[in-house]
């Protein structure tokens, strides 16, 4: 997952709403940073995962940049040097340290990234009541692009801590007795016909229900939705067992042939973060370190390959984006277990009674069966912030929702979040669906 | 590409109909491999490529497999040995030769394997007349398998000559002057709204229209267009060269990130089997050896990134599948230019004259902005035939049309090839589009 | 191994004796090449190995560059591309076409490289009455570098043949009852104090016992010679598999830790080319196609790791280049299992009676523990010609003797063979030494 | 580099003697260390370097493992699931953590392995008067093992830092004004015939001169050499200039094919740790940061490639080790420029006057020609600690004498350090020879 930035959101939030808000954002980073040390925040597990230093330096270098220098007279840089080393990948900015490197970078230390973060604080909070509005959309922006981070931290961290034989913990396991089993799944009929999705974000104005949308959400359009049904919940870690027991992984029918390969080659043979026991029994490394397999909750960390393979040892399928945009509209995206305060995270059973989709925010994020490529009418914007979501447009899968770690807010119906489908490092489930 | 076949094609094809046609395909593919040599029909240039010699055998293993072995009584296998070199990549037929290594197999020699072509012609058209629904239906799909690795034998044995400093031709060039250079761009508007594509094949009956389709294509499905307009031609050698000279190629705003990736890591800066003479001037490597650059003629051998990167430089983009398919609904695909016989392939120049849609069918395949997935309602079929084009949707694109290598009388509207975006040895060029 | 030329031979060969000579290598090569299709000697199965053809072109080409093109007035070339091809790695003669992509040149064909090959055979025969001494020093310096290409050329077929999984043979297995088996090791010691090895070549001048050599088996130089002794005969099959039995290639104590890295990596478990039964049953692939494995014959195809893991297992140790050469120094090099012709080779058994060193020259070659650096006082020569044993001087280790595929009358005491420590598609076994 | 232990050393050293040696040796790591943060010691730049976490761990972990466990009743570890992290390489001592994955162990902390090397050190001090022979001998060679580690610990922390865009620097820099340009090079002529190289170590007795000395180093044996002379000193900086400006990284000429190949691929021009301001001009990146480059100072961090290329642009060439052995003989190796205590270390140039062999011990360690092959009569010992060095003894070259970062007291003439011909990050440099 790239993080995404929207060159136009236009907000028309107040200077208060602004220094609350971002208040709160800020102090939520240095939350999840707390337990971790010097090294714990320098290291970086794999080339798609950053340093937690580096993600705290980067989120703020982002408001130093397009706030501060741009639009704040007489702001001084932190430090001169730093913007190499925490732009990501906006060319325009000019030439940055090669990301696979970026675990090599053990100065500056954690305490002055995070005398760093105080400084952009102080100066972004005196700088809000004079900010135009430019500036304030640009600070808008700023706080969900740190929101993508926050989560991008947990989970990077959760890869490295993984690679560690003691298997440290992040945090505290929180306590909870094993979810009650859910029920046989629940087909819901969806619309069928033409009907729009997506979002046009600000540019609708507060008066048509305008809300902050990155560029990728954009614009409304049509589509039409032929017969089909979801799942009114995720696939739990019980069910999981059952294909991983009747040879799922090994029964190549299943499969796409570049999933195929990529099981054979990587000697998959279950969900990324679970581990035998000497007696074979399944455990799961989780951010509060090992931890008992809880059969009712959703099972995470597959891969988009893992996800169609086990649709199609059922018969069923996928949902596409559309169908689950369409379904989500009338759904309460703050709602269900997402993140909100440093602790240990982790999908939850559904509620066993209930009817209706449930499970649809929160948890994990869930594999669509669609490419992640433009909307019609998209147009990529100008400029260095726009630098972009349709770079990422090939390759990737749509997952929708949210999960465990997606800061509560931060997503919606048209939320688009995308991996390429061998990855599983982030928290990703599955709900399945079918024609009609 | 991988090559697709359906287990359910349903053929009414007549026996005669059926022996005519075998006669005349199979008749093709040997006059197609008649300039090569027992070492040029052996090599294998990539591992997306296979030797001529396979593409020979592994189509008339087709027949022998499952329309002989399966559904005649009494035939014995020409090479029980064999079936093990020449099946491609179906798993329920059993172990098979490792792919990249099929260059390796210097024996049977190419005329061990017409033989067996021979041995396999003879033994089919004594069959015929008593062959059974399935097996004729199994025939007919054999011919449409045959003439996809038509194509491919073209386009595999153009990119091995390419890797001989000698520059060898494999036809004699067809004498052509340089054709007239059309006209800019003519905008042709698209249906909007609600619109079926797709197709049902011959499941359809021949009463309500059905003909052969592979799996993929189906079912016929509804999809929503909204408002756009196509580009009435393909770009042009003489276009892509501006964009080379505009710097197309070192502007990192027009690319995908993945396509600059690519572009730097394999130092691209122009088509596949275009070279520079040392005079800095450009020409094309073909069928028919070292080749002066045709301006007016459609530019080919582009991968997706660099389509998608024209495109984007242009401010338009590319078609989707729906847009281009809904368009040639009722253009003749068996009109253009494509393969009537051997000898030299090339894209050729559209008319400068005529309004509409010009090259929708023949000259080069067209990327398309779609991935390519699953149709609504698609569902893979069972047993070895039917493995499977299912197998191969995550990745790639879909290009639309045909191309001056594809066999006329091959495709049609609802036709859906499809490469990764990096690949290029396919005749693929490219069509605007742009959004109303 | 890389084929090594001398650029001051300094051969005073009469015409008639270097006419007859260069007929009877030649032919020999011709004979080697005849059970060869176009397409066997086209294919290369791996970078070190080349294709026949290219054989067959490059030692042809030795003649025609640095004989005839150097050296007399009014050659005309055969093909003025073709140098590009057939060049193998002397830079100072130009660009070349890249070594991994040798198996791609499919034309010229066989046929017309064997018109090459008698062009240059028709012009050097005309020209060798009027050659002067440098000019015949070369042709005497082409004779042997072409011997070491039959070598080359035999082994490179095997490797090829072995990619076929109907396991093709080259030539008719020679009748042969298994042998007899050899008795237990001798020990046979060896001097001690200062001795002299290397050879000066031809610079020595016939009256002190010059023969020809090549740059770096010198200069003579003195070495000193530890208490040690030689086994009287090479390691066996049936010794082999008990090393194999007894786990030699699953417990680490025997290995180098990069000989015990490449057998996990690459799965190593037995000599290259052997291979099992269904019923578990070893055999061997040879130029012959599928052979039985004569216990009694000496072990071949090993890599320097594998021949170190089983001295260490016995508790010996390989010896080194001095020592084998000091002992070898008597005895006649043209003696043994050598190549006299075109069929079947392999390693045969060592007599069972008799006194002695038994198969230093003929059967396999032999690791050493010595390192491939230059002798003391070793100087690289100027040119073309002279590029250069000097240059492959790293990493690798040298091998003593002549194996069976050695044409009879190539080797002597000094001469210096060389491969990486993995490679084993040589005729390569081992002779045990230990300290007294 | 990897390092060596000697299970045999046969230590007759008092326990005083030992125990003021051991808080020495112990307090200079730990001095070297105390620059470092939690991350600096965390991080790992490459699969042959470690964290300096992991050098403070591992060599307490040695004497941990085969002092206190095996021969101090009661002794219980200080954490049982450490081994598994900082175990290297003795693969009798059971599985342990990749080397590779190094970094990617944050916890535990610096803190807590100092708190590990607190522990460590207080039960040996306790133990040491009541240790039989055989523990005060593991002791000794403990001790000889943590320099080892000194030395690469500050190769390793300059190595990553290097890495740093900020360039930091790990100690002041020591003030220096640039040396006094060295003289033209003297040659020094060697002895002639046979000599006697290696170290039987401590197995002579002291009444026969004994000395600690490493497995691989012995056993004494004779060698004899030829006519030759090495250069009095080390190749200069300056002179290195010459070589770069005379495009002596673009003639092939100059180079082993192995050594050609590897400058083109990893675009080689200049030692490692060279960069270029912007104006051209060539700057150094040390422990100290950036520093400019003493023309007069050895050159330094060049590979054997790079070395052996220098060498034959001269016409000269490397010392054998037994030259470079032999003439070092009757020098004091723990005179020259070698470590002392913590802060910069860097070659020096050699002082301008006086005759005879400078910079044998000290500034560089010197490539050799030789190879790293077993001295006649070399034996592997037994156990975990006799893993070893015989192990490593294949594609490798010696290196003698001692660098600015040996602690001073560890080397000694018949030491062998060892690299492959590709490393670079060691402090090595050469010293010419030549042929008489």
């Amino acid at each position: 997952m790239a993080t995404r930035v929207n060159p136009h959101p236009l907000s028309t939030r107040s200077g208060d709403w602004l220094a609350s808000r971002f208040a709160e954002v800020r102090g939520l980073t240095g939350a999840l940073a707390a337990p971790l040390s010097d090294a714990d925040a320098t290291a970086q597990s794999m080339t798609d995962a950053s340093p937690a230093k580096w993600h705290l330096a980067h989120v703020t270098w982002f408001f130093e940049t397009f706030v501060l220098r741009d639009h704040v007279e007489g702001y001084e840089l932190f430090d001169a040097d730093w913007p190499f080393l925490f732009n990501s990948y906006y060319e325009a900015e000019g030439e940055r340290h090669a990301r696979p490197r970026r675990g090599m970078i053990t100065r500056p230390s954690l305490d002055e990234v995070l005398a760093y973060r105080r400084h952009v604080d102080t100066a972004l909070a005196a700088a809000l009541p004079g900010l135009g509005e430019r500036a304030r959309e640009l600070t808008e922006l700023g706080l969900h692009h740190e929101q993508q981070h926050q989560e991008l931290l947990l989970m990077d961290i959760q890869h490295l801590f993984a690679e560690n034989p003691l298997e440290p913990a992040m945090f505290d396991a929180a306590s909870a007795s094993p979810g009650e089993a859910p029920g046989a799944i629940q087909w819901i009929e969806g619309r069928v016909g033409e009907t729009a999705i997506g979002s046009n974000g600000l540019r609708d104005g507060p008066e048509n229900g305008g809300a902050f949308a990155f560029d990728c959400e954009g614009p409304v359009h049509k589509i039409y939705l032929n017969p089909h049904a979801l799942a009114d919940r995720l696939i739990t870690n019980g069910e999981w067992i059952e294909f991983i027991e009747a040879g799922g992984y090994r029964s190549h029918e299943n499969w796409l042939m570049e999933g195929w390969d990529w099981i054979q080659k990587n000697r998959i043979e279950a969900p990324l973060y679970w581990r035998k026991e000497p007696n074979g029994r399944w455990y799961r490394f989780g951010l509060a370190g090992k931890q008992p397999i809880d059969l009712s909750a959703p099972v995470c960390h597959i891969s988009y390959y893992e996800a169609d393979a086990y649709a199609n040892w059922t018969g069923f399928r996928l949902p596409t984006e559309g169908e689950w945009e369409n379904a989500a509209r009338d759904l309460d995206p703050a709602g269900g277990n997402q993140l909100d305060g440093a602790g240990e995270v982790r999908p939850r059973p559904a509620s066993a009674s209930g009817d209706g989709l449930k499970q649809m925010f929160g948890d994990c994020w869930e594999w669509t069966a669609s490419a992640y490529l433009p909307h019609p009418g998209f147009r990529t914007a100008e400029g260095a912030v726009g630098e972009y979501n349709g770079k990422f447009m090939v390759g990737q899968y749509v997952l929708k929702g949210a999960c465990c770690a997606t800061p509560r807010g931060h997503s919606r119906a048209s939320y688009r979040n995308f991996f390429y489908p061998h990855m599983r490092w982030q928290f990703a489930g599955l709900r399945l669906a079918r024609d009609l």
